[in-house]
């Protein structure tokens, strides 16, 4: 199988790992309740996310210089509220929320797959979100890395292929030995298109019941699954 | 204090965490035996390390362009070895001796103290030693670090002040909420040039019987101390 040469598996994060929309969705209802302020914090949520590709766009295009997921993230937010009429929040105040992104919880099946998985390969991530992102969500939740790359690393937000082959350049690993694990069939495409190999793992309420795509697998994965424990099976982990 | 707002501490690699020189003497005497080749193990280790600062200054220097420690280090092994009269080696033997330095021994200090300094602090590598070698050493012995960060990442050796101010950046934070741990002054001299605080671990054997320096503090560094159990009680961090 094209999966025996596997030594590293790295991961994209929000949606695959983690359940960044009850996260955000939790988090910004409890600020609001604490701050006495009425506003959908659901429909804010999805909207923040919705701000995410367009803002990522800017800097892929070339139209804006080098720019980490966490400044982004802040511009988008600090706009949102703005046209929410919610002004004069403290700059903790802006700070706590954009670091919700640092806290959101990993999917139930996430840290018993990665412990089995970690015995016998290298995990890692390959994310949008930048390394202090990263670093401090696996620290706030648990996620056992062996190590912390993408789109800041490798200079280039995913899908360019430039995320996908540096990555790998990084782990002294050829393409074909690196998997990706992805909830996103457009984010798998772009790592095959580098020789990567892929793992699909379904998330059918990443966005709730207005969820619109990514329910099944649109090409023939590697693996294909709907669980971390179903991919630590499918790549030869034993159970606990 | 100033060492108060320190939120992360990286730590330089060879010598400080690992012992590199038993690490290489005892593999290579036992290639050595496996394979009936008679030759000073110990003096090959030293000389092997002796290659590493040149090395490296050729690429600081831009004489030649960005290239992996892994790779200076097999160039080297492969120079060593032919002047001391081993040929005919298969590429998996160079290979097996190269890695040796992603099988090096912690010193016996270390694994606890990094384990107590993990619950308060983000941990991490500030090396020269690049991503993928990294990634091995931790893996391989156990180190437990929260983000594999160093010359790769900055592409920058050290003592280039690039080195120490990216690692800083990649992590969010100002250099003077970076804390250093090195075994040698110059290092920390570097570090302390972009504004990071500075852990001196004194490691007196690193270089055997023959070690000519770092045998003290040689600044105030901020704090100064034997052992990684010693530097976790000098910043805060709970017994087990």
């Amino acid at each position: 199988m094209s999966k025996d040469n596997v030594k590293a598996i790295v991961f994209d994060i929000f949606g695959t790992v983690v359940d960044w929309r009850s996260g955000l969705i939790r988090e910004l209802t409890a600020f609001g309740r604490g701050r006495g302020i009425e506003l959908d914090w659901v429909q804010f949520a999805d909207e923040w996310r919705g701000m995410y590709q367009p803002s990522l766009e800017e800097v892929r295009s070339g139209r804006r210089p080098w720019t980490i997921l966490d400044e982004l993230h802040r511009e988008s937010l600090v706009k949102l509220l703005d046209k929410n009429g919610v002004r004069g929040l403290a700059p903790h105040e802006i700070e706590h929320l954009n670091t919700i992104w640092h806290r959101l919880p990993p999917w139930p099946d996430v840290i018993e797959g990665l412990l089995r998985l970690k015995r016998r390969y290298i995990i890692g991530t390959l994310s949008n979100g930048n390394v202090g992102l990263m670093t401090r969500l696996a620290k706030n939740v648990g996620l056992p890395w062996d190590v912390i790359l993408g789109a800041e690393t490798a200079r280039a937000y995913k899908p360019m292929p430039e995320a996908y082959a540096r990555t790998a350049m990084y782990l002294n690993l050829k393409p074909a030995e690196v998997m990706l694990v992805a909830a996103h069939n457009g984010d798998l495409t772009a790592a095959s298109g580098v020789g990567m190999r892929t793992a699909f793992v379904v998330r059918p309420t990443e966005y709730g019941t207005g969820q619109q795509k990514d329910f099944k697998a649109e090409r023939a994965w590697d693996v294909i699954t709907d669980s971390f424990n179903g991919l630590a099976d499918a790549m030869g982990c034993a159970r606990f």
